[in-house]
């Protein structure tokens, strides 16, 4: 959605999907506007300087760093509940109270794996590059691929088979919420950066990978994919395609 | 809090404080009774083998991993879900919304700061021993000590000072809240972990050690602390004093 309104001001790098595409994926499928204000041009307030700006305000609570979302005077940082926040406004939380627990749950052990995924990269250091924590690297990705990504899209592929109510389909409840755009970031993510590792595992998962294309097929989802609203992935994002640090040919 | 009643159960692992601390923390400080399934004797359904039988129940959606809160049918897993989740039960949450949902924030901060903590020293994998990946851990701690910590721990000092209605004695709003008694944690945990580095940050970040030093100071906590429920810190958890990993003396 584009700038028609600015009651929900999205601060995130203009460059990488990242943590803010879980955000943003909310506000699409919501056809909520809002306004990703790093993705602005400079000389109109965008860009990398208005995050700065933004994160060095002294009046009220700072957020710790980006995605970072301003409505009126909050500033609300962390991705879980900017999701969670944005979900609220937009209709895309479990209808029932303890749905939405395990919807918070869920969402945070999504966010766990981005972590994850992104440290078999960054093993040592977010300050380094790359290639300074390489060696290191290629020992903390094969565990990586061996025990976390089964681990995790198994239990995944658990909750879905145990959702009777979304029939197999959706996380939690009988319709789409948050959490479900959520793992079709994750999946999308990790299918990028480790494609022999996630063929490998698709015959153990097939409705995580089933969930995954249901979300790129829903209208709003697939129209903002095909946009260039949706920034390609590259290597200066959490999930990077770096083939040597993939399960071999 | 005893085992007066069983309206909650927590499910951790007995031997350590971990993740489950923040969890008991709330549950201490808001007078709520809970039951530390883990700790119960085997013979009485405790133990170890009570959080694996729980992660195995095919029932409903399944926790991912522990700790795991059970209210009735509810067996809700993730520390900031949890902990906000007895918080809203105990009077531990801010009063007003935007309160609220800046405490959530915050907590996840905290748990940021808690898986980097524990990858000083496991900085390749999980499943390896410490040993396995030494050599690593002494690249990993060295970045941490001198970027990470003063950046998580500046951040919460500024939070602290930016806070006028808390006096700078609490993070959100007025009054103590479940925010507050996981910063205690965190210092405490990092301060056993790297004695020397905390006493070197120290000028920088008063009221962070004050607001650590009074939560201590608090009848509900200071009995907890004082009590066999409070597992001491130790080389299994996630704050591990390892002194080679700490500041050179």
């Amino acid at each position: 959605m584009a700038e028609a309104s600015h009651d929900f001001e999205l601060f995130y790098w203009p460059t990488i999907q990242g943590r803010g595409e879980f955000v943003r994926l909310v506000f699409e499928e919501a056809g909520l506007p809002y306004l990703d204000v790093g993705r602005r041009p400079k000389r109109e307030g965008g860009g990398p300087a208005a995050i700065m700006k933004l994160l060095e305000e002294t009046a009220g609570m700072p957020p710790f760093a980006p995605p970072v979302l301003r409505v009126g005077p909050l500033r609300l940082a962390q991705t879980a509940a900017i999701c969670r926040y944005v979900a609220g406004k937009g209709g895309l939380l479990p209808r029932n109270e303890d749905d939405r627990w395990r919807a918070d749950a869920l969402m945070l052990t999504v966010l766990d794996m981005v972590v994850e995924a992104h440290d078999t990269h960054h093993p040592i250091a977010g300050s380094l590059y790359y290639e300074d924590q390489k060696a290191e690297a290629l020992q903390r990705a094969p565990t990586f691929i061996a025990l976390r990504l089964p681990k995790f899209l198994g239990y995944f592929e658990r909750v879905l088979g145990a959702n009777a109510a979304g029939k197999g389909q959706v996380l939690v409840g009988g319709s789409l919420s948050y959490v479900d755009l959520a793992l079709f970031q994750l999946v999308a993510g990790l299918t990028y950066a480790f494609p022999r590792a996630l063929a490998a595992l698709a015959p153990q998962v097939p409705r995580v990978l089933a969930l995954h294309a249901a979300v790129a097929g829903r209208p709003r989802i697939a129209a903002y994919l095909a946009s260039p609203r949706r920034i390609p992935f590259n290597e200066q994002g959490i999930f990077r395609h770096y083939p040597e640090l993939d399960l071999p040919q």
